[in-house]
This record gives structure tokens, sequence and C-alpha cells, in this order.
């Protein structure tokens, strides 16, 4: 284990961080929210010091390997959750620090799940920091500093590949850097195009700019309850929507649209199902659920707002689905196990996962049928190599047994059935709601400390794909230097 | 596809199915119960007339490939189960087809869920023949074929692999036919065992009997409800405790002990997990409900004989475990998942495909770390073949993916969250109850003729482990001849 380096990239983390409180701490000074202006001001201090103290550690072999990417990469999250906890903690506005933790990491994974009862009696600060830490998450903190920092000779595709999300993450130009940079470019864009879409339909500019950060990262954190409904404006359901199927989209598809090479983009066997799946869930929701509201429009705009909403794993609310009748919300509970697209900035499976999924069943049936066949798996018309096939079989068995793990270890909390059933499958997918108390109109403010902890865990292993946190706790990475 | 070989098969089944059903056509006339006697002495008549008809095409070539072993087990178990089905439908008992289909699919499966209301309102030939075709699917229909049958120069491995449970079944002698002999005559002698042991200890003997045969196959139908407290015997629930879990240990290490192989038989990796998982979750469970009831006694044979039941997936209920807090009926759920051994006659995922999942992720990591490690996979201290965690792996992603598309179906049929979840889990895990108005102290009859269809279905692919249900299902199997 290369330890300078890991203090080194630790370093540029701690450094950004604070470099990203400013924006609570100038918010909290111009709106005078003092509590807020003294702990993230205490905490960018911490956090420029520790920095410059750590800074004896000097570097010199700068190549990151395998071992360190996946280290790395789980230090990173469970340290910006750290701090960011403890900073909202200090502010008073949480009951305990587990709770600020647990709206820490739920920010930070873009799950959006929150502890807090009555978010309108929160500093706007707090609520911008919230938002922010969810869109920092969305595209990855380290592809950030991949973009942006001079790493001479450093191997950053591990970085990239422990972080990024989805099976095998493709590279859109030769240089990582230049593919981090462009990701990162796509991203703002959308975002600010959003941001002025939804002022310019009678949205409040702070509201607009919130709910624009939780969309793109496909977090969930509102600015009120229910997150989305409380506005009661149809146009801005409407660019919501399209917005969280865009952000679900794969960013490679999106960058060949941004190319106009509209053929290509428009092939990716991916992005067709992705959203031949939101369409048919849409579609069925909408039939069943159609007694329930008052006229066409008003079913396709829930219908079709609920599906992109836990598809893509943002888990806005426009509309309490815990009433809505058991087909519709199994639906939906499909939906948070599929996930967008690989390379997007949803969670869950992703639909490229799942695709490869029902072909390796179809492989391995050929097989089972005749031993000696030659059969390929092909994804877009190329072969899917036999590593990444044992990549995706690892990660779905890992999937199943965290499952379970963490559906055990949740019984033990005092849940009800339902909340731990769903509890499980939203945090471990990075959604945000369940069914029970846990729903759409709910929150996670009753749940036990200790499921809250377990919950900020599974948070943390669904974002990064399990295995880096798994590496991380495996002594045997530790002892073998 | 060779035709001829399938009807010829098929035919054996009849012949064999026919030969059992002079169990209830002779306890109904002895009994006098008139028309179970009738609809069964018909059904025989029918199966010995379909049987000779069917003669008429001869067989040349009887070398089964593994696309006939798939199909031919697949077909047998639907056919089985339908004609048991259409004996039960017109002995008037049963409110429909689909419930006489259910009840009769949950017995062969060995699923042992049921949809009869009041079981002592029944004819006990109806309770001893559903505690039979436990009896018989248990080890297997084709299992039992292959072992009686004169197949000369068939290669009978096709078929023991699509039927028995477990990723490989292994041989205990050179010859199929041995092996499969060896296989019922070890059952046969266990069930006999337990009959005699229970008898012994003042149960009635017809009781006895029917107990025996659901133990033996981790079937789980009762004589009356729930199907065990109702003794009080407590004897007899230490008995059915013992049996279920030997009825539930890989029958390779029952043959080891057989033949007093001590210590092959102990150093069996899947055994000891096994006992380990139920040792460990019986005293969680103990623990965690002490406070329910009146002595140490107690809490040890309940906690001991309801984790017994779930691991082994016999599903037999001693207590109502829907009273019991979450993290008890947590256990359990996860226990559902787990079922018993490999080469035993329970369901579930099987401990030792979860071993080797649980090294398939360890060996993922490892490769992550080092792309160029060369990794194996060992059990009991054998290396895995590639070719087996392959099937593994394409199993478990399966089994996934069969999950998820029965729940949203299940959804659609009206039943609430808690059954809905759990009825897909036993039933595609062959437990029998689940929570909610399904638990225990419950029973199936209410639910939706859809959802007894649907359960029904996923009874088989959990039988049959999948692949033979696909297989059959799959067009391109039956194009290319």
């Amino acid at each position: 284990m290369n330890y300078r380096l890991l203090i080194y990239i630790l370093r540029q983390v701690m450094r950004l961080l604070a470099l990203c409180m400013l924006i609570p701490f100038v918010s909290s000074a111009i709106l005078g929210e003092v509590e807020v202006f003294f702990s993230f001001a205490a905490m960018i201090v911490v956090l420029v010091g520790l920095s410059l103290l750590l800074g004896i550690v000097k570097t010199k072999k700068k190549s990151i390997y395998a071992r360190e990417g996946f280290i790395v990469v789980a230090l990173t999250w469970m340290m910006i959750s750290f701090f960011s906890a403890v900073a909202l903690f200090f502010t008073g506005h949480y009951g305990s620090f587990v709770d600020a933790l647990f709206e820490s990491v739920a920010g930070f994974t873009t799950t959006g799940s929150s502890v807090i009862r009555d978010l309108t009696a929160m500093p706007k600060s707090i609520l911008l920091w919230r938002s922010f830490t969810q869109w920092l998450g969305g595209m990855g903190v380290l592809v950030f500093i991949v973009a942006v920092l001079p790493m001479t000779g450093g191997r950053m595709h591990h970085l990239m590949r422990a972080e990024s999300p989805g099976p095998a993450p493709g590279k859109l130009v030769p240089r990582m850097k230049d593919t981090a940079s462009i990701l990162y470019f796509i991203y703002a864009g959308m975002t600010l195009a959003q941001m002025i879409l939804l002022i310019v339909g009678g949205m409040p500019v702070f509201d607009s700019v919130l709910i624009s950060l939780s969309t793109a990262s496909t977090g969930g954190f509102g600015v009120s309850y229910p997150s989305i409904a409380s506005y009661g404006n149809v146009y801005a359901q409407w660019v919501i929507t399209v917005f969280m199927i865009l952000f679900g989209t794969n960013f490679h598809v999106l960058f060949l649209l941004f190319r106009r090479k509209w053929k290509a983009a428009l092939r990716n066997e991916e992005v067709l199902w992705y959203l031949g799946i939101f369409a048919v869930s849409s579609i069925l929701i909408g039939c069943n659920i159609y007694s329930q509201y008052t006229s066409v429009g008003e079913t396709v705009r829930i219908a079709s707002f609920e599906a992109a909403s836990i598809l893509t794993t943002s888990g806005f609310s426009s509309a309490d689905f815990t009433l809505w009748p058991q087909f519709s919300r199994g639906i939906l509970i499909v939906l948070m196990f599929l996930g967008g697209c690989a390379g997007s900035t949803s969670g869950g499976i992703k639909i490229s996962r799942i695709i490869i999924m029902v072909k390796i069943c179809k492989k391995q049936i050929k097989k089972f049928l005749n031993s000696r066949a030659v059969t390929v798996v092909k994804m877009n018309g190329q072969t899917v190599e036999e590593e990444t096939l044992g990549g995706i079989s690892a990660y779905i068995i890992a999937y199943f047994l965290v499952l379970l793990i963490s559906f055990l270890l949740l019984s033990a909390g005092g849940m009800s059935f339902e909340e731990t059933v769903t509890a499980s499958i939203s945090s471990l997918n990075n959604i945000g709601p369940g069914l029970g108390s846990i729903g759409p109109m709910g929150n996670y403010a009753d749940v036990p400390a200790f499921c809250k902890l377990i919950l900020s865990l599974n948070m943390l292993i669904g974002r990064l794909e399990i295995f880096p946190m798994i590496v991380l706790m495996s002594p045997s990475v530790w002892r073998n230097r």
C-alpha cells in the first residue's frame, strides 16, 4: 500500500471540500444564519489546517494501482461524509451526530433521504449545502479531482473505475483527465439549463437552484415536503421529469448527442431499454392509478413523474404512492432495483447490468445444452469480455448478499417488516423513500439510531458499487503491503 | 429433439404415477371414502390407458442428452402435477381446479403450502396422497425411474443432473443407477426410522406416517393446523427437528456416515456451515423470543424447531412466528433464502452455493486488485471448475430475476405487500408459509386464483432450480431439431 499517495490524495479531497464549504459559508453570511456561518467557518479552518499539516508527507510515486484506487475511493467518501456531518451537527439543527451523519451520507451518495421533520424551519444555507453535496457526489468527488488536478504519470483510470457507476466506465476521449472534464462540463451545463427553465416557469430562484442540484445528481433532497407536489406547478413537474430521465442516461450517449452523432446515440442498447422500461412502467402505473386522480393529464403526469423518480433513483415525490394499489407499488419496487444507465448519476443495479445478466443466463442455457458450443455475450454489437462478465456476476452476488445482511441487521433495529424491506432496498440503491413511515410523505426522523448507521453504510456501499467498501474492510489488503 | 425418447420416458412416469395412486385407491377403499376411491380409480385407468396407447411409438435410441434431460424433467413435473390435480379435483373436495393444481404442485415440489381451510374435514386418503406426493417429489420422480428401470446405454446423468437439487450432483458409486438406488434406500430407511420413533412416542400411527413423509421430503404438509404444535408432544417435536436437519443434509454425507466414514463426513464444508447456521440462528431466535415463552426448555425447543423448519424449507409450524419480534422474523426470512445442503431434499439456494458465492466475491476482489493473479475457488479442498462457477453465477442471476418478476406479477393479484414479498420468496424456495394471512397459522385459501397459478409456476421453477423450466419455455429449443 502506497500510504504517502493515499495521504496526498486525501489532502486534495480536504481542500476541495473546504472550497465547496465556502458556499454555505458565504450564503449564511449573507442570510445572517450565524450558527451555520460559524460551524462551516470552523470546519473550513480545520480542513485547511489538516491539509497543510499532512503536507509534510512528501510523495514521489504517483501511480495509482487498483488497490489504492479502491481504498482511496472508500476513504474519500467516508471522510467527506464525516467532515460534513461534523459541520452540520455543530450548527445545532440536528438532534444527534448520527442524524447529521445520516443526512450527510444521504447527500453525497445521492440517496436523498432525510431526518428533518420540518424543512421550512431549517436555515436556507443548510438546505443549500445538502443539495450541493448531492451534486458533488453525483458525478464523483475524485472524478472532479482528476479533472482539475495536474497529476502527472498517474494511472487515474483506477480512481475513475472505482468511483464511476456501472460495469465498465467508457472513455469519452483518450485522456482520462479530458474525459473527466467533459463529464463535468456536460453535467454543469445541463444543471444550469434546468435551473433556468425552472426559474422561467415561475419557481422561486432558491428552490430552482436546489431542485436542479437534486435532479442532476438523481439525489432527491427537496426544499419542502412533499418535495415537488408542493409547488403545484405542472410545468415544473414536467421539466423535472425530463431532466431526471436525462441525468439517468449514460453520459457517453449524452456526449454523442452533444456532438450531434444521433445515429450512434440512438443505437445504444442500454438507453433504448431504459427509455422502454420508463415508458412501459409509466403506462402500467397510469392505468392502475387512473381512478385515484381527476384527469388523464394528471394521471399521466404523476405516473411518469414517479416512474422517472424511482427508476433514476432520484426519489422526488409528487404523490403519495404508499396509497397506490399494490401493483403500482410493486412496479416501483422493481424499478428501485433497476436504476438508470451505467455512466449516469443514478444508483441501482443499472440497466446495462440487467441486460447483461439476462444475456449471461441465455449463454448458460446454451452451454448447458451443448457444452462445446462457443458462446459470447454481445452488447451494442461488441463482444463483452469474460472479465467484465465475471465482474458483473460477482457484483450481483455481492449485491444479493449485502441486501440479505443489511435486511437482517435492520430487522434487529425494531422497524416494521415493510419499512425494513424497503429501507434496505432504498438505501442500497440510493433512492430515498421507502414504504410505510419512510414513504414519500414521511422521513427517516423516527428510525432508530442503530438503523440509521446501517442505512448510512448501505448507502455508501451502494454508491461505490460494493467492492471498494469490502476492500477497505478486508484485513488482508492492509496486511500485504 | 428426440420426441420418441421423450414419449418413452413420459410413459414410464405415467405408469409410476398410476402405481403410486394405488395408495389412495386402496386406503379410500378400506376407509369407505367413495368419492376419493372413484376419482383415483378413474385416474389410474386413464394413466394406464394413455401409457398403453403411447406404447405404439417405438424408441430405438435411448441416449439422453442435456436438451432432452431438461425437457423431460420439466414436462414430467408439469404432467404429474396436472394428473394428480385432476384426481384431487374430481373428489369434489377442492373449490376449483386451480386450488387442486396449487395443492398438487405444492405437494410434488415439497413446498407444502395448502389451500385447505379445515384439514380435519378432509378424507384421510387425500391427506395421505398429499403427503405421499411430497415424498415422491423430495428425492425426485426421475431419480426413482432411473433406479428401477432397465434403461440400457442411456446417459442417465443428464436426467439426474436436471432433477437433483444443488450445483453439481455427486455420484456415490460409479454407476448412476446404483447411486439412485442407494439414495432411495437411505431415504426410505430414514423415513421408516422416523415413523417408528414417532409411533413409539405416542403419536397416532396415521399421523406418524404422514408427518414422516412430510419431514423426509422437507415438504411440510401437516395433518392438522398448526401442523405440529397441535400434538403438544415435546418428544415428537424434538424427533421431527432432528429428522428435518438430517433430511436437509447432503445425502452424500449421510452415505459416508452410513458407511462409517466419520472423518470424511465431518470434514464436509457445506455440512459444517449448515449445522453452524442452524445453531447460531436457533440461539439468536431463542434469545430474542425468550420473553414470549414460559421456560428455557420451551424457548429452545420452539426456536430450534422453527429454525430447522425454515432452514430446511420444510415449513412445519410449532409456533406462530408472525407474532415474534421483527429480528426473529428477519432471521427466518434470511434462512428461507439459504435452504439446506445440495443433494438433500430441501429447497432454497443451498448452503454450498452460498459458500461458493462468497468465494466468487473473494476471487473477484483478488482479481480486481491484481489482474494477473491466478485465483481458484476451492471447496472441501478441491478446486471448483470454472464451468461450475459459471453455472452458479448464472443460477443466482436467474434466481434474482425470477424473484423480481414473480414479485411483480403477484403484486398485480391484489395481495398485501407483506404477503406478496413473502409468498414470492416462500414459493420459489419451496418452503410453504409466509407472513400475514399466509403465515404458519393461516393458509393459501384466500389467495386470488391468478396468484395461485403464479405461485404454482414459482414452486416448479424453484424445485427444478430454474433452468429446466426456462429451457422448456424457450422456443429456440423446440425449433432446432
